[in-house]
């Protein structure tokens, strides 16, 4: 029986993999027990974040020399998913997510499941268009084989996209070839509604006959209610984790997601651990803070400009991208909420969860 | 008996004064009832945030056709405490308060009450310095004279103190005459300081014999725990609102004040709506919601780079300044609580509240 | 003989007039011949820059002192082309055109002339679309019409066109209504494009049936070579200045300008001052750099991401805006020619002298 | 003879080695001749750019694969100093200072010589205090003897310094340890003063009874006119390269520096030029343009806030840091006089050229 454990270190800087390597060198973590990586670098999360690059290149020298295989077999092969931009109270941090063989112990029905995939590469100008949304599509599938869940049992999936800089999308204009945009930022919003309709189609939200590039960033009915997708330009493959509770999964832990309809809805992670047995009801006991191995979260700044009838002033600022703003508020919420800096907020959420709103999904230790 | 009506109104940019224009013109509004303004405008909330200064001049040239005494004479008795930077949720907005002549209907034991008052123009040489300090002191207790509010009885007290420009701080040198800072950040920092102090001593947690210039930004245990203190270069007054509950008020307003341990600590603004009535596991009722007024936050990035043990990177984020990122995950926790973007938070709680933490102030209406 | 007179004012903030009311006051400036305002402002140059605004409401609540007929209608006769963003060595400041009767007392044989025009208000739905070429195609007319300039007379013409918040683009689209596009960058950017066919419509540079809303940032040989056009969101109609030399003006000054191949081309500057007979290699006399009136920019970041053959890194950065990257570096090298950070310099220059490249134009007194 | 070969690389992005790899396979650099590199990344250039680290270590790790000894012997051997920040029009790239025995071939007297040199571990607590000058004068003493350079034969000395973030400042501030500052800006400003103080009392410019920690950023009169300084927390050695003409080297490659006294000040870069043979009139000839190997610039925001008596923005700019504006400036007047964006631009001259100026070096092929 497999079980999947969850350990969060936090970092000095990007190039920073010592907490790693100590709980390698201790033995308490398999470094072959390694199956993905999520985390949340201190970059400003854009097109020129280059903390995710310098953390990968750190995380495959140090398991090299642990593991067999080069560092980029093993960049092909363990999904690396890194989202930038620690606004706010947000803590760098990476979260190593380690499948093992266990006897089952625990006395639950449903346990935290979890498979990974990595996609072939993508070209340029397949990128942010239906073609990457098929092959996203073949690789959550696969993940989903790979835990053994069905699509009913999947709670959240996260997805690492890849992404073009604009200056790479005119080449390929120039060339005579497709580029999803021309724009830094569509581009990479582009690339994670590719994503987050491959993760629907494989969950069977959504079908592909309904699905077209015109659609995109037009119909937001058009939606996946558990897929959390990242882009950027270190990656040229979907790097796919599927998560969700199984009763043919061992252990302790269990994972909770709730949509957000807003960016100001507190009972979005008040419910998340409410299903884990968790009263959020300030101050969390101290106990319970310690049950919470990891908390993923999923945000937009509102389109329409307003959020619950007032003006916000995310869009139309020439200083601050969007998408640092609403992480920095967003996580500032779900944070005050599990008492912890140390959560994964990634910030774009077209077509993901609730329009203008989000998905937070919780793991954590549950009494067996 | 005199009462306090408080009143929130939006904006569509920092010129725009329509919507109070509008209460004045259909009578809901008295302007000659017009105590105070504090207001959120949309800038970077730094020393070349002009919104400020912008809303300011709109402000009073449109009440110059409605009141006796001109622009400058305006500005020079109505306190306008702007605070710049509305990241994520914050929605830019200002409040009104209104004190007027009221038969007491509440039966209420103590009500809101406001006392406002405006202190002599400050030279460049002491701002930031304790000369600053008995300057703001005095115009806390002319406010509190004027509120008919004891030390006890005040809840919170907000103030807008001046500030100076690098450029000026050098010139000052130049001419061998004091400036308390040569760095931007550091003079608005020193110039909340003096403001936090004055509140202090004024109501009684600090003596002057304790203080020294030598102390500021040193000695954090040197604190009001009552005191909420903005800096800009756009005024030369410090400029004071006194805020409290009082048994010689009428009306059916209340405010309540808690302070916050850290940037993550959801209980303060819990806490501070339990004081009024107001349960805030969320959702937040459409009924409470509507009872809250105006929510006043202060709050800052911890200096020691960690919170609750795991390093935030506020402090050394050479892209988004540190009072712009703790004012987006402030402001998006307490929004999330309230519901409502159109909350004041101002950054920069130096010796202001709990050492790296800060202060909550809702006013609501209560049940008579 | 009319005859048209060229100051520049320096400002501490953009609320501050004073050194403009202290000419009039003194009888330098006749209030009465103003007839543009041509300013760089010290915000960032983006949708939310309300610097523009602010000196704006400044200026003409100030004028309105001086002058017959409200701010309101001042504001609409006046045109005051204000770009923000004073990035590295520029210096904030205003330049007043004044025209005025006079006798010809020099023997120049063409000297500087101004036309000033303000085109009808555009609707929203007009905005960066062909509608809003024909508006300014016509202003721009009217404004050489009010200068007696010739097309081929026409050195230069100044346009500031109003734009939309991505906010108010998104309601368009949801009333069903046109918007030219739904980000701000790119709505700005549409806004100057039309302004900038417009001029190259009225200088006969271009037919108005080459032209089509679909070519707008894609055929970049539809281009004028002698506008200069700003977008903002503080004006809602299109103001234009013309410059030029004319023989039926009287005068000591003159205008120049030079294309710039790209934004390392220091023979733009260099070649713009030998036609005023200013000998450009540095250092400029004392003598010489007194002379200079005037000088007006255009540039932008390459699309190709490279500026002979080097990358540049403006396109994609999410912590600096590109347009303020690209004043920054052709602000730093105009101004080292002519040895003053007093230079209007506009970034976006779309459709606007040679592709990838710029204009700058240089208004000097001559020798007579 | 020894002789110095300089060639400048491009990369795509700060993890690019790729063509300095590809010069080695090819054998068109040695590795073991490398003996200095000096680069521009694209970062923010402030303390949390980890563009810098993130190269550091690609460019080791590739190193090592054809040089003795492990990347941490390696990074201890080869200076590689670096500068954030392609503001503009500046290029990202690095420059590969070799030397190798070499017959003489030319006939020109005198011509590039390199020296470099490592010093030893500093400790937190004595980064940009005078423990430090002490550390860096002997650095530089070192690498004048690698290079057989009398103080005299010195044109530029090129050093990066270590610094501390605000938090580790901070912490050491509450164990009872010295700290230079605790603002980040500061800190690294005073590790730049540290370095260039060090490089002063090596070349004879200063002496060490004149320095003190007190008058760091006061007394400016302290400076050397050919120390250009960068710090960074990648780093914890004074890293250094020492360049200058001799008698008793070999090559065709000569260095010229020349003040800049302010930053607008054209004709630095038109007299190094000149003092290599090569007319800076524009356009520089194609032959010209080829010659020049290395661009090496030195510039910051004047303290004063006015350049030639017109205001500045650059000090009180909350949303790009000083650094940021300068770079950007300059780099625009230098790159434009060389034609080309590769240029190496580091701000913050404190004590380091004139005061309020900076210093331009230019490496190029001379007629021999």
């Amino acid at each position: 029986m497999k079980t999947c454990e969850v350990v969060r270190y936090t970092l000095e800087n990007p190039g920073d993999v010592s907490a790693l390597k100590a709980a390698i060198d201790s033995g308490s973590v398999a470094p072959e027990s390694i199956r993905a990586v999520i985390g949340k670098m201190e970059g400003n999360g854009g097109v020129n974040d280059f903390t995710r690059a310098f953390f990968t290149q750190s995380l495959f020298y140090m398991l090299a020399d642990y593991l067999p295989g080069s560092v980029d077999v093993l960049k092909a092969r363990i999904p690396c998913v890194l989202s930038g931009g620690t606004e706010g109270v947000l803590s760098p941090h990476y979260t190593i997510f380690c499948v093992s063989e266990a006897e089952d112990v625990s006395n639950l029905e449903s346990v935290l499941a979890l498979g990974s995939a990595m996609s072939r590469v993508l070209e340029p100008d397949e990128i942010g268009l239906m073609a990457h949304v098929a092959v996203c599509r073949d690789a959550v599938l696969a993940a989903m084989a790979d835990a053994d869940l069905s699509a009913e049992e999947v709670s959240f999936v996260q997805v690492k996209c890849p992404a073009i800089s604009a200056v790479r999308a005119q080449a390929l204009i120039d060339e005579g070839k497709s580029a999803c945009a021309s724009n830094s930022g569509q581009i990479m919003a582009l690339s994670r509604v590719a994503g987050a309709w491959g993760v629907g189609v494989a969950l069977g939200e959504l079908s592909m006959d309904q699905l077209s590039d015109d659609a995109m960033l037009k119909d937001f009915s058009l939606l996946s209610s558990r897929a959390s997708i990242s882009s950027g330009l270190e990656i040229d493959r979907c790097e796919v984790v599927v998560l969700g509770n199984s009763n043919s999964w061992g252990g302790n832990l269990q994972i909770a997601a709730s949509p957000m309809t807003d960016a100001l809805d507190l009972s979005g992670p008040f419910k998340a651990l409410e299903k884990l047995g968790i009263d959020a009801a300030p101050p969390l006991s101290q106990e319970d803070a310690q049950r919470i191995r990891s908390v993923l979260v999923k945000c937009e700044p509102a389109r329409s400009g307003k959020i619950r009838g007032n003006r916000h002033t995310m869009l139309d600022d020439t200083d601050i991208d969007p998408q640092r703003h609403i992480r920095g508020a967003v996580g500032g919420m779900v944070a005050s909420v599990v008492g912890d800096g140390r959560i994964f907020v990634s910030g774009g959420a077209e077509h993901q969860g609730p329009d203008e709103g989000g998905i937070v999904a919780v793991i954590a230790e549950v009494a067996g």
